[in-house]
Parts: structure tokens; sequence; C-alpha cells
């Protein structure tokens, strides 16, 4: 039989799958995200195990998914350069930033010392508290939109904070790759951070000034989909340099991608297109194969304490860290806990570290389920306290609109 | 070292390449399927083998470049389903019908008739003769829209004539597909076309009476991106059905997908956004790995008359079937003539059914490297020909406009 039947039937079904799940998670007032990761887990080894069915065994189906997989993250982060808004995140100004230095720092501190409890390495804690560091911006801001106060100081303080959020946790994910993937004597670290900090410089150079101005020259060239093809191939071997050249992660070069196109004056065609060949298959393939790559089974009876724990650990750490940047940032105390509890979810930038960290054989299938489960987590119970912060007398509702 | 990153820098390298020669092709007045085809040869084991280069040996980067390239075609005989305008076809009538059935008929007899002269087998010279008879709708068209002439009676039969040679042709390709595939008794090869034709009839049902009416559905539904991932979804589920369940190839399930979307009202919007997943990076990566998989010295000195044999076969078959075609069909000998060198070119069917048959078996290296050869020879000449076929006087070619 064609070795390429087995690749198309379950790309249709992973799509399919992630999709309708997706739909049936929004119609339950739940963002789309918790739906593709159910049913990745659903098809996944934790209970369905579809990728060993006979159809789809023996061959590197599981390769290849995960090469699209990685395409698709590659395709997620560079839309999240291209969103990043810097006129909404000066106006959010002192909370935004106080809020993200501490939501990143309090999510470390605690999900070390929950791990150095239950008996982790220091390493392993490290990088489970780095995990648990990175907020979601989608599933907190279609939150904040459903509830019509994203454009209130909250909501504003909460996209920009994310913003520091991102950024900070890249820049340590790629410290840490950097650092863990060879002994640590003093002058290899050097070369590593002097390597780094050279690639950002090029990078962020090139960014700003060669890329923003390509589109426009492309566009006018009888190429089809040229504008297109120039983004993707931009974006693949910034990637590819960000890891091969600079010792950083590919998703921090797809990021830097996604900054400099946001410069140019077709960026708006840019991202609805990038929507498309993100959102249309690649982005589907990323969320499910989480689940198709994680099995719950693997924490096990006796690791349920431990999850239960980094749950809570990656939910107080949150609300207390980013509550305390609101309360400097000379928030009220109730707006503070809304702003807390906003950052509270997971979602791609947690999975993504997650599941590099795993390939690497960083961390352990264990702690790459737990992970799985606090973005789950978080991600249910976010939108049900954003809901019941903002349950208040309709006029004071309108007031804070407006803000 | 991560082995996504020879992944990475391989595509961008591929869709590069494959955009800076088709732009250089279309700068010397040639389609740029052309230069993709050329830079292919070059990238590939005919001068450069690049895939064997240090950092892209071992691993299984060719079989997933050969899955991302099959997905390029699929892709591609979706938009060309999508593409058929029934409406331009039978405005067409006679003369497109006659040059279509004759324009495939003259090239199976002539290969087959040629193959057989230098030694093939039966088997090979019917395969020979197929792959010869697929005509490239884009080439031909794309040089009459450059002449001012295609919406002239010759380039509306031209149009016509592409459409009944590409269904014949699939539809031929699909039977030659299924009675090779297993041995030859009677039975077997009944069941083979019952359930064929079972298959056909069912997707052409689904295709008329359901899928319509689905985009406008999932329109409303709050998912990201959910049209193009339904569009995606029923692309990949008929193109494993057909093969897996009906029996003929996957690039008709493909096809018959895209003849079902052309009849939904957001049919603009699919073919829009199709062309971006297509173009941006799927189907240059299918014209460059035709060359990354044909060795083009697998012809040999010895194979050098043999190949010129086919080019002359190939074109000379296709002016003369389809000039006879625009005769019967009641035009004056010029534009007959014109018809006859107008469906000269060959493109993506043939090369697509060349693959298909090299991944079988069915077909040697060197019969693959003719193929492509011929698609090369027929893509440069044809332009130059048909431009010499216009030259005349400025008031006759503007009656020609009006017809």
């Amino acid at each position: 039989m064609d070795p390429l039947l087995p690749f198309l039937l379950a790309l249709a079904i992973i799509i399919f799958a992630a999709k309708s799940f997706g739909y049936l998670s929004t119609r339950l007032g739940q963002p789309a995200v918790l739906g593709e990761l159910l049913i990745g887990l659903i098809l996944g080894p934790t209970v369905l195990n579809m990728l060993h069915w006979p159809p789809f065994a023996g061959g590197h189906l599981e390769e290849t998914l995960r090469e699209l997989a990685h395409l698709g993250v590659l395709f997620l982060m560079f839309i999240a350069g291209l969103e990043v808004d810097v006129e909404a995140m000066r106006r959010a100004g002192r909370p935004a930033v106080w809020a993200g230095v501490l939501g990143v720092l309090f999510p470390i501190v605690l999900g070390l010392g929950v791990s150095l409890l239950f008996g982790f390495t220091l390493l392993e804690g490290m990088l489970i508290g780095l995990m648990l560091a990175a907020t979601s911006v989608s599933i907190s801001a279609q939150t904040m939109i459903e509830l019509g106060v994203l454009r209130s100081r909250v909501g504003v303080a909460l996209l920009g904070a994310a913003v520091v959020d991102d950024i900070l946790v890249i820049l340590l994910v790629s410290v840490a790759s950097a650092l863990t993937g060879e002994g640590g004597n003093f002058w290899h670290i050097l070369w590593v951070l002097v390597r780094m900090l050279l690639f950002l410089a090029l990078a962020i150079w090139v960014g700003a000034r060669v890329i923003p101005r390509l589109p426009v020259r492309v566009e006018r060239l009888p190429v089809s989909e040229g504008v297109m093809a120039l983004v993707v191939v931009t974006l693949l071997f910034f990637a590819w340099a960000a890891e091969a050249l600079g010792g950083i992660a590919a998703i921090t070069g797809a990021f830097l991608a996604g900054l400099a196109f946001a410069r140019s004056p077709l960026h708006q065609y840019i991202r609805d297109r990038m929507h498309t060949l993100a959102y249309a298959w690649l982005v589907p393939i990323f969320f499910v194969n989480i689940g198709l790559e994680a099995d719950a089974r693997a924490i096990g009876v006796s690791g349920i304490g431990c999850a239960l724990a980094l749950i809570g650990a990656a939910m107080l750490s949150k609300v207390i860290g980013c509550g305390l940047g609101g309360l400097a940032g000379g928030f009220s105390p109730l707006d503070a806990l809304r702003l807390g509890v906003g950052m509270m979810s997971r979602g791609e930038v947690g999975l993504i570290v997650a599941a590099i960290e795993l390939e690497s054989g960083l961390i352990t299938q264990q702690i790459f389920a737990d992970v799985v489960l606090v973005v789950l987590t978080t991600t249910l119970v976010t939108p049900i306290l954003l809901r019941a912060l903002y349950r208040k007398p309709p006029g004071e509702r309108s007031a804070d609109r407006q803000a």
C-alpha cells in the first residue's frame, strides 16, 4: 500500500478532531485550545493510543507529525511576534511591567520550592518553575473580550504584562537551554552568552532595518504568493539560525521574525495569511500532538499529590505575583486581583518549552504530563474565576469599560 | 543537535531557491515553473546532490520532503478542480471536446510506438504514453494572457480542451493504476472497475449535494480558520478515500474535492486562501522535489537518442492531435495550429503521474528523467512558438480578441 495513505488519513482525523472539540469547548464557554488539548489526550497513549492502531503503526508517522507540530509552533510564535502592540504596552505602563516581572519571578520560585519538596533535582525544579512562568495571552484576552472589559485599565495592563512575561520567559528559556546543553565551565558559559547576544543584536538589526522593506518590494514582483513565501522562508531561516548559530531556542527566532514583519506596511495582509497557514492545519496539529506525546498515566497514583501541588503553585504564584505587580502599579485591590487571575491561564509557551525539554531528555514524561495538566486546569478555571470577579452592578461595569 | 534543524534549513533553502528561480524564469519570458524545475535539477543528484550534504544526510529528511511535496500535489489538484469553469467549457463546445479527446489519444499512441521502438515493455510504453498525454493548463493559459488572446475563440477552446484532457488523463491514470496494482484475472478487473465506479458515484454525489452547503455553515461558527480547516480535512479525506476505498489515484480525490467546493458560495474565498496554503510553500516544494528525485544522469549517453525521440513524439502528437480536433470543430487551419501548439506544453499532471509511478516501481529512473525533460522542453518551446504564430498585422489581432 502507498505509504502516504496513513499520513493523509491521520492528518484528516487530527485536524477534524481538533476543530470539532475546539468548537465544542467554545460552546461550553471554554477556550477552544482546551478542547484541542483534551482530544489530543484522548487520541494519545492516555486513552486510545491512535498512532499504534494498525494503519498508523510502523513507518515514521510520529516523526512527521512532530515536524509538522514543530512548524505549527514556529508559525504560532511568529504570529505572537507579529501581534505585539508596542503602543498598547506603553499605555499599560507601570502595572504591566510590574505584573510581568513579578508574575515570572513568583512561579519560578514557588515551582522550584514545590519541586524540591517532591524530590526533583535542582535543574528539574528550575525548568518546572520556568514552564509555570509562561502566561498565555490568547486565553485571557479572549475571556476579557467576551466580558467586554479588554479595553479597560485591567485589560490593557493584562496585554502589556503578557508581552513582558512572554519576552522574559523566552529569554530565560534561551539562557537555560544554552546552559543545559553543555558542561558549565566559565569560558564556555561566557562564549554561550556572547554568541547569544551577538545573534540577538544581529537579528534585531536585520529585523528592524532590512526586513520591514522587503514585503512591499516582493509584492510588485510577478511571483505567486511571493510575500508569503518570503515570510515563510524568513521565519524558517530565523528559527534555524537562532538555534544553529545563536544557540537560543528556535521559537525565539520565529518570534523575532514576527516582530520584524510587524513593522512592514503589509503587516495586516501578512497577519491575515499567516492565520490561514497556521490555524487551518499546523497549529491544531501542534495542540493535538501535545496530547499524542503526553501519557497522563505516567503521573501514576503516587504522582497525583505532586501534580495537585504544582497546579496549586501555578495558580497561587501568578495571582500573588501579578496581583502584587498590579498593586505596585497603583491598582485597587479588586483590580489587582482581577489582573492576577487574568494572568493565571497558561498555554502555548509553557507547552512549547515543555515539548522541547522532553525531546532533549531534560525532563521526564511525568513532568511533561504535569505541565499539560497545569495548562488544562488553569485554562479551565481562569474564565470561571474572571467571570465571578466581574459580577457586579451594571453602572460600575460601564464605567470600567470606558476607563 | 536538534534533528529538526536540518529540516528547517532545507525547507528555507528549497522555498527560497524555487521562488528566486521561478522569478528569474519569468524575467526571461518563461513560465515560473520552468525555473523551479531547473533549480530542483541543480540541487538534486544531477548536479549538487544537496540532500547528501553533511547537515542533511541521514535521518528521514527525504521522506518528509516527499510527504510535503505530495501534499503540494494534492493542494494543486484541488485548486485545478476549484478552477474548472464549466461555463467556459460549454462555450468552447465542439473544438474543445475534439481537441481534448484527440490530444490524449495521439500522445498515447505515438508515445507507445516510440517506446516500443526503443525496447521498453508494453506496460512501460503505455505508461509513457499516458504521461505524455497530460497538458498543463497553467502554462498555456499564462502565455495566452500575456499575448492578450486568452478570451479569443482559440483561447476559450484551449481552456475547454485542457479540462477534457485533465479529466480523461486522470481517469485513464486511475484505471491504469488500478489494473497494474494486482494481477489481471477477469473477476479482479471487474471488481476494480465496480469499486472505482461506486466510489466516483458516491464522491460526486457527496460533492454535489453535501459539501457545497458546508462552508457557509462552518463560517458562522466560532472556529478560527474553520472554513479552511474544513477544506483541508475534506481534501485529505477525499484523497485518502480515492486510493484506499476507491482504488483510484489520490490526486483524483483531491480534484473531486476541488470540484465540490467550486459550487460553494464561498469558492472565491476558498480559492484565495488555498493559493496561499499551496503556493507559499507546498507547491514550490513539489516542483523542486521533482528535481531532487530525478537524476538526469540516469538517461546516460546511450539514452539521449531515446529522450530526444520522446520529446519529438510529445510535441508532434499534441500539435497533430489537437490540431485535427480544432479542424474537426470548425477552426481555420491557422487557428487549429495555434490550438495544437497551445496544448503542447506539459506540466504538473504528467510530473505527478510520473512521480507516483516511480514510487510504485512501475517505471525506471531513466523514464522519470525523460518525462522531466519533456516537461522542461515543451515548457520552454511552447511560449516561443505561440508568440511566433500570433505575429501578424495589428488589425487582425484586434478582431481575434473580440471573437
